[in-house]
């Protein structure tokens, strides 16, 4: 039994980017592209759409801006005609309109936006702009499990009134236990009729796969995952895991394992992500990982206790 | 909100001494015992009760025979009396009856022992005969996802009829998903009124603390973990999650943090355990993951590709 509504978006470039600021080798970013198309992935989102006056290019490699030219020289002149779609993330307040070109002038299919929710208003406009220039479009919420209900309430309210298509669950801080993704994504559900529902874990308690099953049992049917669960501090829903427990009979999860072991072990030696106990205090005390990652990355003899660090966190004295 | 019937069973040298046949450290041992003790935690389980006519401590360290020389060497004279109850695992065929000293004369409180299906009426004599010499005890039922279930329904019969108080559902394979477990659970406690149902993941899919918290759900008591998921090829589920996760009062779970990154951290970098593809392919694939660990083990250029090792055991070629 499979639901053909199911559509899966791999996001390690651009979620995984988030630890190396996408200075991905070429040949790193091809054979992810070729391992997605081999396994019928949906998606591939390659990384942000940034405006080059916000951002340097010294310091940030080709997927924090995902211009044409780099798409096409990476991932081939045809990578748009390959059967997967070619998405890029826009954060508010990091692009501008006249930075995003028409669609029929770009690989790129899909475009999504993310925000807090005291940005709902500029995201759906982003969206809607994108929409109008031709681009699919979703509106991923961020850091929900900090959000006050009546924010929430209203911003589903003007999701639900908008022309954006998809609306998208993200546990950012990794923090959500199976029962707060059902309460959500039925939340979602009920506020957004005719809408697609969306889900993007994080794995800070080993909890993002998990999650996204019961998401996918409450009727989210866009999920996200990234091979070996590259992404941000604890990092996402291991995309092969995603792929073995589907049963689509488009899907194959083989190519991804041979791309795990070709590609992402060997960078797991220089980049380190993936669970560990300071990821797994600030989910469990749902807070932004920032400060985990600031611990994980300090010299061992130059840092606080572990315990040092989750009192500090439970008694808020470091807050971000 | 918590239950108060919830025991939580550290099992971290027992099942991590499988990946290095108990050869750990005196203080690494002292080290995680002080750890369990100031976190509340209900039991140890230190290592197997196995008979030296059966196995060579050339070969295995003192926890594969747990003796209470050993014990009491390296917990200390009064580690009976520190609020954690000692327990050891027997497999059924390992351990003669004559090798179990009476508990009055022991610091090992519970005896659990381990069984296929097929050996359901071995393991309930076995229970009964250390319930017998004086100590607690449960009866593991290893796995369950490749029982008939005319085989399980006569098993669960058996065991409704003994005197052994505490039965467990164990994913040996880390081959389940919420809904194996919720079945399970349900069936297990439906057909032994009175007794006490636990619960024992492996992390093959990411999925032992879910599990563990389904199984919680599902009524539950006795619930496993090892610090930092050490176990068994993909492992268990992390005991400083699962502490994280339980609101009883009385566990505080700040010194696992600690001894994680005193003891375990350390000791990954000579063993390696958890999550990799080989370990999700026998998981999906509901097999022992003997054959995944000697890919693990094998040198990178002599082994064939993960695909391959895929195939063959999707095909039946490689049975174990």
């Amino acid at each position: 039994m499979y639901r053909p509504e199911i559509k899966v978006l791999d996001c390690t470039i651009r979620d995984g980017g988030l630890m190396n600021k996408w200075q991905f080798e070429d040949t790193f970013v091809k054979a992810v592209f070729e391992a997605c198309c081999k396994a019928g992935i949906d998606y591939i989102e390659v990384g942000y759409k940034s405006s080059e006056k916000n951002f340097s290019r010294e310091e940030h490699g080709a997927w924090k801006f995902c211009t044409d030219d780099d798409i096409l020289r990476v991932l081939g002149d045809d990578c748009a005609n390959r059967g997967i779609k070619i998405a890029a993330m826009a954060d508010i307040g990091r692009i501008e309109y006249e930075d995003i070109p028409p669609q029929s002038e770009s690989a790129i299919t899909l475009i999504r936006v993310a925000c807090y929710v005291h940005q709902i208003d500029k995201a759906i406009a982003l969206a809607e702009h994108c929409l109008d220039k031709g681009y699919e479009a979703t509106i991923n919420l961020m850091a929900v499990s900090k959000a006050m209900e009546r924010d929430l309430d209203e911003a589903l309210d003007d999701v639900a009134a908008s022309r954006v298509p998809v609306f998208y669950l993200v546990d950012s801080y990794g923090a959500m236990y199976c029962e707060q993704v059902e309460r959500l994504a039925k939340k979602y559900v009920q506020a957004l009729p005719g809408k697609t529902i969306g889900f993007h874990g994080h794995n800070n308690q080993q909890l993002a796969f998990a999650n996204t099953i019961e998401a996918i049992i409450h009727n989210c049917n866009y999920l996200d995952g990234s091979l070996f669960g590259i992404g941000r501090g604890a990092g996402n829903c291991p995309l092969e895991l995603l792929m073995s427990f589907l049963k689509n009979p488009k899907f194959d999860p083989r190519p991804l394992y041979d791309v795990v072991h070709d590609q992402l072990l060997p960078l797991r030696r220089k980049i380190e992500w993936g669970y560990h106990v300071p990821y797994l205090i600030t989910g469990v005390l749902n807070e932004h990982p920032r400060s985990a990652m600031k611990y994980m990355d300090d010299p061992e003899d130059k840092r606080s206790s572990i315990v040092e660090f989750y009192n500090a966190i439970a008694d808020g004295t470091i807050l971000d």
